[in-house]
Formats: structure tokens, sequence, C-alpha cells
């Protein structure tokens, strides 16, 4: 039996600003870094320990992993980050509120954007700063790799090959596993795990700031899920 | 050219009291955090930045890492932690008061202890909760490399397997490195990368918080070495 904890980032900036985020990289409000405290404490009064962390590589996931795991007096703990476990890039919608994308767009067309699975949002050219080569963080990765604007599909494709490379391999040397992410990186990991269909995975909504915990039989397929807190 | 950015961590609590530290995990005190931010803004004034990051396993110097590396916008920056860049364990003086041990073993003994390059110091038994085999986070390194108490030559002696093993290969791949670690552990390096004496090691000081800049050449030896601020 192994365990896995997924944990969304608490609240961002942005977040609190109702704007689309995706790979941009506002901090934790004040009420995120408290919901990466509390996360930390949960694991800490229910036992739940890691051997390895990974993360995205933007802030708020970053910082959520940091503050939980000093909680648990865990910051020693080896962490490896990877822009395959990012929020789903919002393309030319980054950065805006969504109330006023409604406004502009209607609530039907912004529904589309936010709950399908294969709608892609309107895509930034490469010229637009939201485009990820302008980032020196992803200087490494293959262009054909960095998206314009993703769906929740692009997004489960690019982090489910992160999961069977890196993740996985930790698990079946029985190392317990962390994962600091983004709703959409981390519903992306579910909908593989318990091998949900986009009709379903759609209606799945991971709340922030609350470890969900897995685990995981012989054969490596979810026995038990449930939240702390 | 290669460079490479050593940086010593803040001020911790036990600094501030006087304590013996060694492997002891001490948070860092507010001017140690103040200290690690006007290290990382001194990074970004001096354009200087790094592909790589290593630190040791002790809070303090991952401390001194993450504030600095959050003032130059590096926090998704890879970081590898490893034991062998802890400070040099101190044995059986590892809580100590300095003035009190001053006061009980006389300023010869404690000079010996502190300035020598070969004497270890009163070493700790298997049943010491000081010794690092009851701390989990060394739960995966060889019992035979655990120290009781270590002199400066022992420190030498585990953190150049660590720079062969694990630095030196980044930089030779010509990732800019950044290392934040420990009096000792750093100075340990300094000894080994500008073929230092014990003779001469013993009256290397390295300053809290200051970036300690070396630039290599391109048989990777140092060929100017300059601090920051």
């Amino acid at each position: 039996m192994s365990t896995l904890i997924l944990l969304r980032h608490g609240e961002s900036i942005w977040n609190k600003e109702n704007r689309f985020t995706g790979w941009a990289d506002p901090d934790l409000s004040e009420k995120g870094k408290d919901e990466a405290c509390r996360a930390g404490q949960l694991l800490k009064s229910f036992s739940l320990d890691f051997d390895i962390c990974f993360t995205s590589v933007l802030k708020r996931a970053i910082k959520t992993h940091l503050y939980a795991a000093e909680e648990i007096n865990r910051l020693w703990v080896p962490v490896v980050r990877d822009w395959r476990l990012n929020e789903r890039h919002y393309g030319a919608l980054q950065g805006l509120n969504k109330a006023e994308t409604t406004d502009k767009y209607g609530a039907e067309q912004v529904k589309l954007w936010r709950r399908s699975f294969d709608v892609k949002p309107p895509q930034v050219s490469n010229a637009d700063p939201r485009y990820p080569a302008h980032d020196i963080r992803y200087k490494e990765v293959d262009l054909s790799l960095l998206p314009h604007g993703e769906s929740l599909e692009d997004t489960v494709a690019r982090v489910i090959p992160c999961w069977n490379e890196l993740i996985l391999p930790e698990i079946q040397k029985k190392k317990r596993v962390m994962i600091a992410a983004h709703g959409n990186s981390l519903r992306a990991l579910v909908m593989y795990l318990q091998q949900m269909t986009p009709a379903e995975i759609v209606y799945e909504e991971i709340p922030t700031g609350r470890p969900l915990i897995y685990e995981l039989g012989t054969d490596l397929r979810p026995e038990r899920r449930y939240y702390l807190g």
C-alpha cells in the first residue's frame, strides 16, 4: 500500500482578484499562506509523512509546498519542480478579470472555456509575453511542447508523462509522494488515477489547501481516497 | 568561464544565543532572514544568476537559499539538498553556550576545538539524541558515514565527495551553481578550490549572508574570487 498526497495551492493574489491565472506567477495571498500552513498542520495531526515532493514551477504551488513542509518539519525532504505540473495555460484569457470576461463574451462562452474538456481558450501569439518561450524558466523545454493556450485535455497530455516518468518510479521505490500543484493539473491526475471519462472530470473540483489522500494498492491503482480536515 | 556562488546562511537563533550549533536545526533569526534577503538583492543588483542550487539539509541554509532565491525570482530553479553540505558536527559541544564552555574547559581548549584542523570535539555516544542516526533525515545514509563529532578535516572528507559527485558535473554542464551552506562546509570547499593548506584554512572566515563569487577557468580552477556587497 502506498500513500499519495495531492495538495492544491492556497489562494493567490489573482484568485482573490478573480483573474484568470494559468501560467502567470502571482504570489499567495495571506489567506493562501494560512491555507498552506493549515495543510501542513493537518498532515502532522494525521501523521501523514512524505519522502519526496513534486511541485510545478509556479510560485503559488512552490510556496504552498514550503509552508506545509515547514509546519511538519520536512523542509529538508527532496523536491522536484516540473513545468508539466503547472496550471492549465489559459491563453489570451490570462490576466483578465473573470466577471469582465463574462460581460464581454457571455456566460455560455466563458463556461465553455472554463468547464469543457477539449475546448481551448483564445490562443496567445508567439509575440505575446504570455507565450512561455519568453520566460527563462522554460528555456530548456522543447518549443513544440510549450502551449499557446490549453484545454484540460492538453493539460492531461503533459501531466501524465510527468507522472509516468518522474512520480510513478518513486512510488514504485516505496517512496511516499506529495504533489503540490494546481486545480487543473491535479484534476488531470485524478482523472488518470480514477480512470474518469471527460464527462466525469468536468464535475470534479479539488478544494484549495486541503490534502487529498490516495491509498494505492499493490497494482498502484487507488483503493481509497479522502480529504483531510 | 563558470561562475560559482557560495552563500553562508544568515544568523540563526543559536548563533544569536552564542551556542555551538553543528547539526542541530535552529531556524534563522529575524536578522538572519534579513541577511538572506539582502544576499538575494545583491545577486540581483550584480546580475548574478544561477541554474541549480545546492543546500545542506539544515533549515538555516535551506531558508537562506529560499529567501535569497525569492528576491531574485528564482524559487523555481532546481535545488538539491545533501547532508554532506551540513555544518561541521560539533559532537557533545552541540547546544552548549560558547562562553560557558570556555569557563568550564578554558579558552585554550575551546580555541583548539574551534580553530584547529584535525582536533575532534568531545564525541556523542550512539545513545545521544545528537547522534544523527536518531534523525530520520539521515535514515538513508550509510551508518559508517554518520559522525559522532567532526574535526574540520572530517568535514572536508565528506564535502569534497559531494562536490565531485553532484556539483562539479553540473558546472561541467555549464550550469551556474549556487551553494547555500555553512561556515565550515564552505571553508572545506574553499580549501579544496584554492588548494589551501590546513594552516591557511584555519584563518579563513566566510561572513554570513554575503555571496562569495568564484570565477572558474576552463580547467575549473578559480581565476578570481570576490564578495558582493
